[in-house]
């Protein structure tokens, strides 16, 4: 339920140039159903009843492309941009650089997860203004192996989660994070604030809530739109 | 490439009772683009250039039913059937017990993981021929997490592989390993030989050759096939 007390935000990070797909357009502009996949990530924020503001992060050199998207589009989802760094540590501290309020609680979320569900959102910001943070994530349904020096070896399934966005955090947390400097294993925000110090809180993501990383994710995510309108 | 010297089978265990679907038949009976799941697993093998013969594990109490199956869908691909057990590794191994060559390359690969392309399953083949084995895995996407007794950590998203089947092997090994009594860990059949003392080799797998867990998935199957055709 929500908090009176706290100011929602949604920091959607879509700085990245997206080198794994087979497309010169940065992933995040590529269309599912007709509208970039960025457009569907930030209006399942927009649509959120918590109303979170929404800070988008875009790399410099995209910005006057997105906003002939906004065009285009007849986009109008009200957001602040600002301009994605080298590395996604990068892109995420520009954006809480964005925020100056003390009682906020920010949901950290990939652009290029559009399917997140309501239902999601609700629990991380939810569980955040409780214990601090909050990171969905779902079970691994396949065994899991790691990479050893001498080979591989296999972990317990049953340990194991696959972390998703968002990753939500009370503002403190995130600023004292923040201000560390970029380590190589930073993949996630919840690495940084478990590098500060906190201990990291794991909720339910869902199965639908995936990246899309490959072009093959772009056939699954138009065909769960489709299965939904 | 093909190896002469050897025999190729593919063993497809289908012999679970599918806990986490919505519904009552077990998954790999459900339909995708109007033909049963289990079908689909059986056509990929069948088709493979490498003519695998092929056999499928099924709970005893649903032999019946796949038998209408076949007469249903005029399915005339040759297989035997093996009963399953009352874990995985049971049926594994009845399904093992029906093979009696010593020169035998044996993919095991589950049932509801019918878009298994060709290609993994000719490196699986190919590189259990020259190792001992084979186990189609990819990296993961996400940022990865171990639940500990302390709470949760980050582990190295780097080393990190999600295990699929094909997992193919020499028959000597599977045979060494399905002599050992059954142990809960045993998620997969890597597990099991791993445990017999054989170093696992790794091969690339594919991001379609998803395990039909959840309802969604079937929404993400159909999508898939019909993007193929």
């Amino acid at each position: 339920m929500q908090n009176k007390d706290y100011s929602y935000y949604a920091i959607i990070v879509a700085g990245g140039k997206g080198k794994r797909m087979n497309q010169d357009l940065p992933k995040q502009f590529l269309r599912i159903n007709h509208l970039p996949i960025l457009m569907h990530t930030i209006k399942a924020f927009h649509h959120h009843t918590y109303q979170p503001q929404i800070i988008l992060v875009l790399a410099e050199t995209d910005v006057a492309y997105w906003k002939s998207l906004l065009q285009q589009y007849q986009f109008d989802v009200p957001h602040q941009i600002a301009f994605g760094g080298d590395e996604r540590f990068d892109s995420v501290k520009n954006g809480l650089d964005l925020i100056h309020e003390e009682n906020a609680v920010v949901a950290v979320h990939d652009a290029v997860r559009p399917l997140v569900s309501s239902e999601t959102i609700s629990r991380c910001f939810d569980t955040a203004v409780l214990k601090g943070n909050a990171i969905a994530a779902v079970a691994s349904k396949d065994s899991v192996r790691r990479i050893t020096q001498k080979g591989n070896e296999a972990l317990n399934r049953a340990e194991i989660y696959l972390i998703q966005t968002p990753q939500t955090f009370q503002i403190n947390q995130l600023r004292k994070a923040y201000k560390q400097s970029f380590q190589s294993h930073f993949t996630d925000d919840a690495a940084v604030v478990e590098k500060a110090g906190f201990d990291i809180s794991i909720e339910k993501g869902d199965q639908f809530n995936f990246k899309i990383t490959f072009p093959e994710d772009l056939i699954l995510a138009e065909a769960i739109l489709k299965s939904r309108t």
